[in-house]
């Protein structure tokens, strides 16, 4: 786990958590390449050379910021016991992660960061891959876990982005739940089903 | 069709056709707000200000530029006449479109754009609607169709990025009948199966 505290006095930790979560707005808003430390400075009410004094540069502040507040892997016993809902308790589990709170605000600060800078390309394509799907299909021992993972993160990020960037309806107004259950099906389907392959 | 001859001198409209095809480029690499007149104009080999001659504005150039090679509704009749087989075909209608060539560069364009770029936004959300799957569904008569084509909209935008721009392995690597394939069986889902509403 990064960002672990190393003795700082108790003010300055709490002006490091504000500088995190105002980087995580601003990066939610504008992408990677489109955020400054001098707004995110502001948002946090504190003088820019803080956020360099804490955090070096824009990338390292980016890594801590957009670092995952839970591992989903914890949650995976809980939701593989009953292979009929699979598709539904993912779909419920990434969602209630993701699309709303701090989940969403870093999910947007990827998202809108990895189209134009690979740095951020390359932290989505981790996060899917590595720490989320594979582990999971792996658990079940359904073959293609990596095609699987791949086709299950492109429709979740495709999800994301038209419901908070594109905003397409009636997508966007969906509440959480009701895009679970118009996901899980789909979700369930990528799982277990057909992906054209082997078997 | 669009970008028809108005009657130019043949020397005109092939720089024209150049200066456009130089701006999908351009547009599918950095997105609107990356994209310069100024680059556009090197890449064709021309001076800017012809770019300017004939497009006035970098908007009016995207807005041409984006335009699409084919409409998707003289597809449907030949697409929608096996029910059993609706998954495979829109997705390989999707996919001849969209996932190689001249279609490549403008979904390319439109996705790095509308992350940062309302204009591009609002035209992938145009695009998913009203010019592609929503005609598609109403053909179909099922229920919820703004919704299914929101689902199917999200998804297929979810595999360009996935496959275009963070490169996710393996479905980065697929042909694009193997996506067909991959795809296939969760359209033919989001298209007739249940979504978590009436019907």
């Amino acid at each position: 786990v990064e960002g672990k505290r190393t003795g700082r006095r108790p003010g300055s930790s709490g002006s490091r958590d504000k500088i995190l979560a105002s980087a995580r707005l601003e990066f939610a808003a504008r992408g990677y390449d489109g955020a400054t430390i001098l707004r995110i400075a502001r948002r946090a009410g504190c003088d820019p050379a803080l956020v360099h004094h804490f955090f070096g540069t824009k990338e390292r502040l980016f890594d801590e910021a957009m670092e995952l507040p839970m591992s989903l892997s914890e949650q995976l016993p809980a939701i593989l016991h009953d292979a009929d809902k699979l598709g539904e308790n993912v779909a419920r589990m990434l969602l209630t992660s993701w699309d709303s709170g701090r989940g969403r605000q870093i999910m947007l600060g990827l998202l809108r960061s990895a189209v134009s800078n690979r740095r951020a390309a390359d932290r989505v394509r981790e996060l899917i891959m590595r720490q989320a799907m594979v582990p999971a299909l792996n658990a079940l021992s359904v073959p293609d876990a990596d095609l699987r993972a791949s086709l299950i993160g492109a429709n979740f990020v495709g999800l994301m982005i038209a419901r908070h960037i594109t905003r397409i309806e009636p997508l966007a107004s969906l509440s959480t739940e009701e895009l679970v259950q118009a996901f899980a099906p789909a979700l369930q389907q990528y799982l277990s089903g057909d992906v054209g392959r082997g078997d």
